[in-house]
C-alpha cells in the first residue's frame, strides 16, 4: 500500500455538501473548502513553489490557516509548522534546518517577521493577504498522496542540542486518524472542537481527521472557557481535544451546568489528569479520555477509556489498534510493573528526524521508536507514564525541554553550570525553574532578561536560583529531579 | 507500512471482555475466543502444518468455523475457502490448484469428503472433532500480520477456463474493514449479523471487521427470515449483510412490524435493488445501503447511502474513501454517462490470482484492476453497473459463470454448441438457462442428469433448450444477452 486518493479531493468528491469547517458564524462545506483551497494552491504556485519543497507557515488558528495547510498538500509541498510563541532566533534555526523555500505568515506577526528578516534576509516571505492578490496559475495538483511522503514537519527538542524536525508523512496522519476512529468510534453526528494550536500535532491531527472522516472542525482562535462551555452545551460538538490547564478552567467555569448529551469525548493530552480533576469530570458527566502521545507519534498513541479512568487512575491506557508498546531497559524487554523506557511502534510513528542521523540511529531500532519517556505497564497492559523524556516540562500544553533553557543560561558569561526543572503550577500545570552556579556575581533579573530574546516567553524560567553546586551522579550527570530540593523553603 | 499487530491477539489484549461472537444462546468474549483459538492452533500444529502452507476448509456457518479461521491466521497459514455447494470434482480442482496441504471439514460433509478422497486420495483430511482430540504443541504463533501476506484464497470464475484463486491479503481485509467503517461509521453499540456463508467474502469480511472493530458477530447457520426478523426487532444487531433474495423474504415476512431503532444498516450486495424492493424498505424504515463489490475487492468497494437510494435509483454509489474507480474503453478513460469497463483501485483490491500469469497480466494494469463488469458513472460520480462481467449470473447471492456450465455441456458427446444465460426468478433473482445445438438427438433430462456430478446444484440449468443455432456476432462470438430471445413463448 503506497498511496491513497488526495484526502481533501476525495472527501469533496464523496460528500461535497457535508459541513467541513465552522469559525465564528461562517461555515464551509467540503466542496466550498476544496474550491477555496484549489484557488489558493494555484496562487501559491505562481511563487515558484513546487512539489517536495518545504514551505513554512507562521499563522493563527483561523480559517485561512486551514486552507493554506490544505493548499500546500495539494501542491505536494511539506509544511513546516512554526510555533508563533518562539523567538525570531528560534524560528530561524528551524527555517534554515528545514531548507524552507518560503515563509507564509500574516499581519498579526509583522514584528516576528521583521525579526526573522533581520536574521535571515535571503528567505522569501509572503502573507496571506499578498497571496490573495496573486493571479492563479493552472498547475497539476496532487492526485494521490504517497503515504511515505512528508506532509508536515514539526520541531521538538531532545535531551541535548538543537530542536529536531519530526517528519510526519501522509501515512502517519492517515493511520493516526484511523487508529483514533477504531478506538473512539465515528458517527455522522461527530464534530471536533479545535481550540489547540494548529501548529501543534494536537491541532493539525484534527484537520486531518476532518477530511478523512468527513467531519466538521469547530475552530477557535483563542481558548476561552466561557465560549467553549457554551458551545459544548449546544450539542453540535461531540469531541474536543484539551490539555489539563484548559479542562481545569472549563470545569471551574461550568458550575452546575452540564454539557449536551451529544458530547461524547474530552480527549485529554499532555500527561495524566490529577485525581481531583477526574473526580470533577465524573461528577459533571464529562467523558474524559486520557491519552499519551507526542509529535513523533502524530498525536495520541495510547488512550484510556472513561470507564477505566478511576480503576486505572493515573494510567494513560492501552495502545491504539494499529500500535504497540513495550518497556525496555538495557536492550531487554521488561515485565509488567517494572519501570523502563517506553518504546512504541506503529504506522502513525514518524520514520525519523530531518537531517539527524545520530538521533535517528539512537531512537529508532528494528521499527521501534525509543521515546525517552519512562514508565511501566501493569499486569493488564495499561501504561503508566512516570517521567516525560529528558525531564520534559509540560506547561499549558507546550513542551519545554530543560536542556534548551540550560544551554541559553550557559551561554551567559557569568554562568558556569545550569539546571532546569519543572515546578508544579496551579494554572499551567508546570513552569520552568532554573538553578545556576556562577563564576561572578550576577543577579536574577539580569539572567532572566538575558533569556528574553533567546527563548519563547513560556520557556523563560519563573525563578533562577543561584546555588553553590548542582546535584550530580557518580558520572557527573546532572540529576534534574533532585533540583527541587535546592529550592528555598517556604 | 508493512505489518500490524495480529488482529485477534491485539483485540483480545485491548478489549478482552467485549462480546465477540453470538451463536444460538452461546456467547464468547474476545479473550474467550482467543483462548479457544490458541488451543486450536496448537492442535493443528501437531499435524505438521506450518506458516505459508495452504489449508482448505469445508465447514458450516458455526462457531467452530470462526475459531478454525482465526486459528489458521495464528499459524500464518493461508486458508482456502471451499464453497460446500460445489461438487467433489469442482473442489478437487481448487484443492490441487492451491497446493492445499490439509483439508479440514466436519461430519456434515462426510459424503463430500468421500467424494474428494475418491478423486484425490493423497490429500490429508481431518475433521473438527478429530482436531479436538489432538494433543497441543507449543508453537510460536504469529505476532504481527504482514499486510502483503495471503490470509485467504477464494475461487472465482471468469469468462473462460477454470476458476481462479483470488489471493486476499491481511492488508486487503484490513483496508476493506477500515474503508467500510469510514463510510458506515462505527459505534460501541454495533453488532453485525452474519447469515451469509463464511466461505464467501461477504461472510469472511464480517469476521475480519469484528476483530478489527471490536464488534460482536451474530452468526447464523441458515438464513431463516422469521428468526432474523425477530433478531432485528430486538435491538442487539445494528448491521446486517444481505443479498436481494434474502431481503425480499424478510420484507414479506415482516408485515406491519418494524425493526429496532438501533438497526442502522442493511448492507445489500449482489447487484442493485429493484425499485419495488427499495420502496418497500423506505416504507418500512429499513436503511438499505446498496453496494458493489466482488471477491477481488475483499467485499464492497462502492456503496450507496440510503438518503441517495431514491434520487440515484439503480446506482451502486461512490467508492469507499481509500478506493477509486474509473470507466475505461480501449485504454481511454470515459466521460460521465459513457458506458465502459469498470476499473477499480485501492488497498482492498487483490494483488492477483494464484498461478494465473495471463489473467493477472490482463486484469491488472498500473495498479488498477479491470473488473470485466460494464457500467458508467453519472456527472456526480455515482456508479451504475449495467452488466456483471462475463454475463455473470447471480442466483441467491452465488456467482454463476455461464462459461463454466457451457464447458460441461460441451463435454457431452451429443452437444456441439452451448450458451447459458441468467433468467429472472422470483425467489433467487436469477437462475441459469441453457441453449444447445446438438449433433444427435438427446433429451433435456439426459443433459441435466449429465451435469449433476459435474456442477454444484445451484449451477445446474433450470431448463436446457435444444435450438438450431446460437446468436453470434460477426466474429462468431456468442452473444449471451440475446439467448433469452430463443426461449419458447408463453
Amino acid at each position: 500500500m503506497e498511496q491513497l486518493p488526495n484526502f481533501l479531493n476525495q472527501r469533496a468528491f464523496l460528500t461535497p455538501n457535508r459541513l467541513a469547517l465552522v469559525f465564528d458564524n461562517q461555515r464551509w462545506s467540503f466542496m466550498e473548502m476544496y474550491r477555496t483551497v484549489e484557488t489558493l494552491a494555484q496562487k501559491i504556485a505562481t511563487l515558484g513553489i513546487q512539489a517536495k519543497d518545504s514551505v513554512a507557515i507562521l499563522l493563527t488558528n483561523r480559517p485561512h490557516t486551514v486552507f493554506i495547510i490544505h493548499a500546500l498538500q495539494q501542491l505536494g509541498v511539506s509544511a513546516v509548522f512554526l510555533n508563533h510563541r518562539l523567538t525570531a532566533k528560534e524560528m530561524v534555526f528551524q527555517l534554515k534546518d528545514s531548507g524552507t523555500r518560503l515563509l507564509i505568515s500574516e499581519d498579526a506577526f509583522k514584528e516576528k517577521m521583521n525579526g526573522i528578516k533581520g536574521l535571515f534576509h535571503e528567505l522569501p516571505m509572503t502573507t496571506i493577504v499578498e497571496i490573495d492578490h496573486l493571479e492563479t496559475k493552472k498547475v497539476p495538483l496532487v492526485n494521490e498522496f504517497v503515504l511515505d511522503e512528508v506532509c508536515s514537519i514539526m520541531y521538538t527538542s531532545g535531551t541535548t542540542g538543537n530542536p529536531k524536525g519530526v517528519l510526519q508523512s501522509y501515512g502517519n496522519h492517515w493511520w493516526s486518524a484511523v487508529g483514533s476512529a477504531l478506538n473512539l468510534g465515528l458517527t455522522e453526528k461527530d464534530g471536533w472542537l479545535c481550540a489547540v494550536p494548529l501548529f501543534h500535532i494536537s491541532g493539525l491531527s484534527i484537520l486531518m481527521r476532518s477530511v478523512i472522516y468527513g467531519m466538521p472542525v469547530y475552530l477557535y482562535e483563542e481558548f476561552n472557557e466561557k465560549t467553549i462551555n457554551q458551545v459544548l452545551q449546544a450539542g453540535e460538538v461531540t469531541i474536543m481535544s484539551v490539555v489539563s490547564t484548559m479542562l481545569i478552567r472549563m470545569i471551574d467555569d461550568l458550575g452546575d451546568k452540564r454539557y449536551h448529551s451529544n458530547f461524547r469525548c474530552m480527549l485529554l493530552g499532555g500527561g495524566p489528569a490529577p485525581k481531583p480533576l477526574l473526580d470533577a469530570c465524573l461528577e459533571k458527566n464529562i467523558p474524559v479520555f486520557q491519552s499519551y502521545g507526542m509529535t513523533e507519534t502524530s498525536s495520541q498513541i495510547v488512550t484510556l477509556a472513561p470507564e477505566d479512568s478511576i480503576v486505572k487512575l493515573g494510567s494513560a491506557g492501552k495502545p491504539l489498534f494499529p500500535s504497540q508498546l513495550k518497556i525496555m531497559n538495557n536492550q531487554m524487554q521488561l515485565l509488567p510493573n517494572q519501570p523502563g523506557e517506553i518504546v512504541v511502534k506503529g504506522p502513525n510513528v514518524t520514520k525519523g528526524y530531518l537531517n539527524r542521523d545520530e538521533a535517528n540511529k539512537k531512537n529508532f531500532k528494528d521499527g521501534w521508536f525509543y521515546t525517552g519517556d519512562i514508565g511501566y505497564v501493569d499486569e493488564d497492559g495499561y501504561l503508566f507514564v512516570m517521567d516525560r523524556r529528558s525531564d520534559l516540562i509540560i506547561s499549558g500544553g507546550e513542551n519545554i525541554y530543560p536542556a534548551e533553557i540550560e544551554e541559553v543560561l550557559l551561554s551567559h558569561s557569568s554562568v558556569k553550570e545550569a539546571g532546569v526543572v519543572g515546578i508544579e503550577h496551579t494554572q499551567w500545570g508546570q513552569v520552568p525553574y532554573a538553578f545556576v552556579v556562577v563564576s561572578e556575581l550576577v543577579d536574577e533579573a539580569n539572567l532572566i532578561n538575558y533569556c528574553k530574546d533567546k527563548l519563547a516567553k513560556f520557556k523563560i524560567p519563573h525563578h533562577i536560583y543561584i546555588v553553590n553546586e548542582l546535584p550530580r551522579n557518580a558520572s557527573n550527570k546532572l540529576l534534574r529531579r533532585k533540583l527541587h530540593e535546592l529550592m528555598p523553603k517556604g
